[in-house]
């Protein structure tokens, strides 16, 4: 099969594709012609070998959508050329309320889905919504189940509640937008690009701020009035405006901090509000379940910014680097 | 009536004694004979003006307990003779999450209990619990009913569960191991005293560790484990400390900075971990009849480390300066 491996870190520059043998099954496994598979900023960072826990060779790819070829001897309810969609989160344990030790994302160090065929376990491969193309399934999981998680099972938002969206440029902040929308919240969103706001708002947001702005904090806080929820990838210094504009009883759900630590967190701001900060990754078989079973409700659908095919993967990761799209960068597989 | 009146700010000398009228009782209102005031380092913040919205002059005192001898023309269930306990929460309001921004605490800016009556709604006021004294009664309320939200309403504590108290010289603290052991957690404590921690192990702590030793951190993870739950009125550096002492799904109850603003709080040691931060102030109506509640049910007690009289209100702040204490500061009144 054809696949897109990575033996080197360095950046997307790095990344091969090359023919490679299919192994043989364990019993418990299922093989899976991939139709469609998506990039994160994960497989990105994984070029660069900023990603921990870093053992190549490995075939990159979290997200993917395809159809089930071969089952292990083990395996029951999924039938050879069923149309489903895999949870990229393998491991995961237990314990809803957080993942064991073991706990890893499909792609590194496990081979993933940018390849024709991909192996996974039984119970990480789910029934395709019927309403989704493979491309938009291929969208969805590590994205759409972080968000869910970050939204549902930490930030329990309700209808009619204010939520509150930092950097509605990444992938996991638009699934939260369409699901917070979804479900009747008044969302805000905030970008470096006026553009990306405009778009948030034709998608259902009531209004957004710059963050470039020196008073962004200041004119949302007008704007919007306190949030009782924010899903926050970004960390950094801002989250101190975040704490600020959390409403007494609020909370701040954390799933990234792609600004780095937050200098100098005042604690008072937050006992004094009553207010919670709740981490979460990811998400459980739980959340994955609960996600698609909200997206069929809903028919909601993946935002896709561009289609690449398997011998672009290396350009689809540079495009990535860029940081334009709004929605996410899907690979098509033959 | 005598009274511990501030009318200037400078420390616990600018406390005076002296004589002051009773005022008309409002129709919801209630008449106390203070028997036993107590002590809080609000109270010593106060005299130092170092306190949000100082209004002097003001009588002090937050804690106490005593007999109703007159109420107010709309007051029902309460009968004058009836020993309380007095609610120092004033104006909670309606939402058990949060205070409402009127939310107040007795004895500044209203004048509160260091004097021999004191005037309180009808809806402060409880039935004082059948085994305490009134000087034990009087120790209980504001420093209880913090480590009760904290510990239950907030940190939902689990029998079994491994909490974390550092700290374990402040008022809450104790009243935190007491609760804690009493339901069947295994406490651990720090503190900067080893007389401290082996009175905290004598209460029913499984150990502790003195948060001077440069590796307090380690020794204790060692001698513990990770902690399900940390309720913490520190903050400061140590922060980072008890965030990777946390377990994972666990979650951290902050109810005070002493130690000042968290420095470079790292998000991902919060979010890998699916922990909770969750802030917490005082304690609401229900909060503070929950807390009665279970000191009846394991009858348990108040430690008082010393006792004062009125006149000696000044001494009493002084010593409480020294911070040496370990348990509650009483004034007795005649």
């Amino acid at each position: 099969m054809k696949a897109a491996t990575l033996y080197e870190t360095g950046g997307p520059e790095k990344v091969i594709i090359e023919e490679k043998s299919i192994r043989d099954l364990k019993d418990n496994e299922v093989l899976i012609k991939v139709k469609s598979a998506a990039l994160n900023r994960r497989d990105l960072f994984i070029t660069y070998g900023l990603y921990p826990g870093m053992k190549l060779p490995c075939i990159l790819g979290a997200d993917g959508a395809g159809v089930v070829v071969k089952v292990g001897k083990d395996v029951t309810g999924i039938q050879e050329g069923s149309e489903v969609i895999i949870d990229p989160g393998l491991n995961w344990g237990e314990n809803n309320d957080f993942a064991q030790q073991e706990f890893r994302i499909l792609g590194m160090p496990s081979d993933g889905t940018f390849a024709q065929y991909v192996i996974v376990p039984s119970s990480n491969v789910y029934r395709k919504p019927d309403h989704l193309s493979f491309d938009e399934a291929a969208a969805l999981p590590l994205a759409g189940v972080t968000a869910y998680r970050a939204l549902f099972t930490r930030g329990q938002v309700q209808k009619g509640e204010t939520v509150l969206i930092p950097g509605i440029g990444s992938g996991v902040a638009q699934y939260l937008l369409q699901m917070a929308v979804s479900v009747g919240a008044n969302v805000y969103v905030t970008s470096s690009s006026e553009e990306k706001i405009n778009r948030a708002v034709m998608l259902g947001a009531k209004g957004g701020v710059n963050y470039r702005d020196e008073n962004w904090a200041k004119t949302l806080k007008n704007q919007m009035g306190s949030a009782n929820l924010i899903v926050d990838g970004v960390g950094g210094p801002g989250f101190n405006n975040l704490i600020q504009l959390t409403a007494p009883g609020g909370r701040i759900v954390s799933y990234g901090a792609t600004n780095g630590p937050v200098p100098n967190c005042v604690m008072p701001k937050i006992f004094f509000k009553n207010m919670d900060i709740l981490g979460t990754t990811m998400g459980s078989p739980r959340d994955f379940e609960n996600m698609l079973t909200l997206y069929e409700k809903y028919e909601l659908q993946p935002m896709i910014d561009r289609t690449f095919s398997l011998d672009e993967t290396k350009e689809a990761l540079m495009y990535m680097g860029e940081g334009k799209n709004f929605g996410k960068i899907v690979i098509r597989i033959e």
